[in-house]
């Protein structure tokens, strides 16, 4: 296997090791991706990969896949359509839970009289559905089921140097959008925010991003105070606050294999003049992401960075309508470790990534939400986005 | 709460009396969709829709979603970023598992003297997340676990009117699609795949048509041998079978909800001449499909329709290319219940709506899929697709 994939699994094997685990399940999900480079949407078919603690990985998959992953040095197990993959699930789970066990054999535990599968870890992919749970479970229905996270967190939560370059080049995509957006000024004017929201997803494929990475963000007025607004038939009037949040994922440079990675940024912008205490409400937010930003550095915790967001904003009479945490980890997820909360005692550490977005979200009136992706430096923080963070726009904005 | 969503959770309460569930669990999937109208991307934050067999549903859903969720008429319960929602999660199920059972109370059962968990059976969402999995399981360790699907997969299985309205709707937005990049020949000429499939999103966009309903294929020349092809950069090329498999949602009309409803459409078309053994092919998987639908009616099995189509292809002796089912079902998922596959049981019923998409898979050369949506009716089936089936594009395609 072409690296990086055979480091990944490699460094996946040896922490099963750690944790005593037999066996790492994954499913069509961004760990199967890490660890093969092949990306598919989850589907009902059945389609697995057996990464065992000793011996090679093994994929179980529909037939009509053997095409596309001939390229993957793995060894595949295919099923036809009208086949019950589970026999076939059950065939690999006996084949890689009764074989020798290679360096454990001299152990106590493995020359006892009882049946492999009483004592055996098996962890499942995070995103593992139900469905297939369940028929894991009635194949090996005494071992103990864990989560790929346990192994694979660890694994992920480092970027390195080809993420690091996808994740740049996803922040310089959405700066190049937010900049455009912003210089539009009075033509967003009428526009409704599906509209909008539409707009910005052609010109981030323009920019050089691929798929959006979420569904586009665009909040107007009082639509901005739900965090998670879905864009509307509302047309964006004068003196509307427009909280914009968008990015497109980036393919990462790696061999023999894919590996997406998106931009995530949001700015809040205004056509016009503001709501009386609009001004106030952005400059705290500002504040906050920055105080945020400054706090970054190896060694401090992740819930000291959503405390010195919140505390601008608590001083500023607002910590009631700042209703999330400060950001959560981004990689091949849009959100994942490490999550910006507070009580997150997870000591930051260089090459973490994740996202500052503080917000004031006032009911019936407007939210303001500021939000960019920072990687953690050897001594601090470096911004993955540089557009400009303020709400004018038009011509003012471009300044 | 509004019909058809009353009338919905009526039907899944009802159900879960008949097979004797304490519970219905669902999670940002198609199933709580359909029982609310609520619509969200899944993620790592717990959102759960508890629909117990007696009494009111519970919504445990993250603070940031309180405005958004204001106008379901749901018992909702919110946790905030910084608090641990599993505790929540436990208190809800304590209060829905240790209350009089209703109807049930004067049964032996219940007068036993043990703990609720004991006898309790929880249905999860067949998507839900191995992780939200685990975290109930450690709420309720003695409870037994089993899918929604067990009531709510009869439930979804026949559309009703306002659904068949919207897959209709669907349906013809696909065709306009098809119609007009077949009326484009020659301009298709150097499009790279992606390309293509770009543009087929803008097109089905301008036609009506929401988001994609899945990544849109295309498939060109010897590409066209994977079913699941992803669209790459290789440019289409005179004499190219390009296999085109594409669709967007469409919403249903639904008082106080929302709820999408996808197309899905192949069609298998040539810029200039095919290669020496393609028109043989395609008029083998046009009758293959024909034969298919035309054995379509209430009370055969979805295997019959499988078996239909495939003899005919094993009679032109392609039997080993066509590597996939026949079919899948069609509703809020792009794949769900019936499945076309041989061996299924399922007697079909009006109402049924399912894809009929056999094909020919040569490696090294090309593939064939023609793939039209169909909805079971009191005698026969009704095509949801209606654009020309034929490989030639051009004026002679429009013909």
């Amino acid at each position: 296997m072409d690296a990086p994939f055979a480091t990944r699994i490699r460094d996946c094997k040896r922490r099963l090791e750690d944790v005593d685990a037999a066996l790492l399940i994954c499913f069509p999900s961004p760990n199967l991706t890490y660890l093969t480079g092949f990306e598919e949407t989850p589907s009902e078919r059945h389609l697995l990969l057996f990464v065992p603690r000793t011996g090679d990985p093994v994929f179980v998959a529909p037939a009509m896949y053997d095409q596309q992953l001939a390229s993957l040095p793995l060894d595949c197990r295919f099923w036809n359509d009208g086949d019950d993959p589970v026999e076939l699930v059950d065939d690999v789970l006996e084949e890689i839970l009764d074989q020798p066990r290679g360096e454990r054999q001299t152990t106590a535990r493995d020359s006892a009289d009882r049946s492999t599968a009483d004592d055996t870890t098996l962890l499942v992919d995070d995103r593992l559905w139900a469905t297939f749970s369940q028929d894991l479970r009635a194949c090996v229905p005494n071992a103990t089921f864990g989560l790929a996270s346990t192994v694979l967190e660890e694994v992920r939560i480092r970027k390195d140097a080809r993420e690091l370059d996808a994740l740049r080049r996803a922040g310089a995509v959405a700066d190049r959008v937010s900049l455009e957006v912003r210089s539009r000024g009075e033509d967003l004017i009428g526009m409704s925010e599906r509209e909008l929201a539409g707009e910005i997803e052609r010109l981030l494929a323009s920019a050089g991003g691929g798929e959006p990475a979420f569904s586009t963000i665009v909040a107007s007025g009082p639509n901005g105070a739900r965090p998670h607004h879905h864009s509307s038939d509302r047309p964006i009037e004068v003196g509307d606050p427009i909280v914009l949040d968008f990015g497109a994922f980036v393919a990462a440079d790696l061999e023999g294999g894919t590996g997406r990675y998106p931009g995530d940024q949001t700015r809040t912008m205004v056509v016009g003049e503001p709501p009386a205490k609009y001004r106030q409400v952005h400059e705290t937010v500002l504040h906050a992401q920055q105080a945020a930003i400054d706090a970054v550095e190896p060694g401090v915790t992740a819930g000291s960075i959503d405390r010195a967001a919140r505390s601008v904003i608590e001083d500023a009479g607002y910590g009631d309508a700042f209703v999330h945490r400060t950001g959560h980890g981004v990689g091949l997820e849009v959100h994942e470790p490490p999550y910006i909360v507070d009580g997150n005692d997870r000591e930051l550490e260089p090459g973490m990534v994740f996202s500052v977005e503080p917000g004031i979200y006032l009911e019936g009136e407007f939210g303001v939400r500021i939000e960019d992706l920072v990687v953690v430096t050897d001594d601090g923080a470096e911004r993955l986005n540089d557009s400009p963070r303020g709400w004018a726009t038009g011509s003012v904005g471009e300044q």
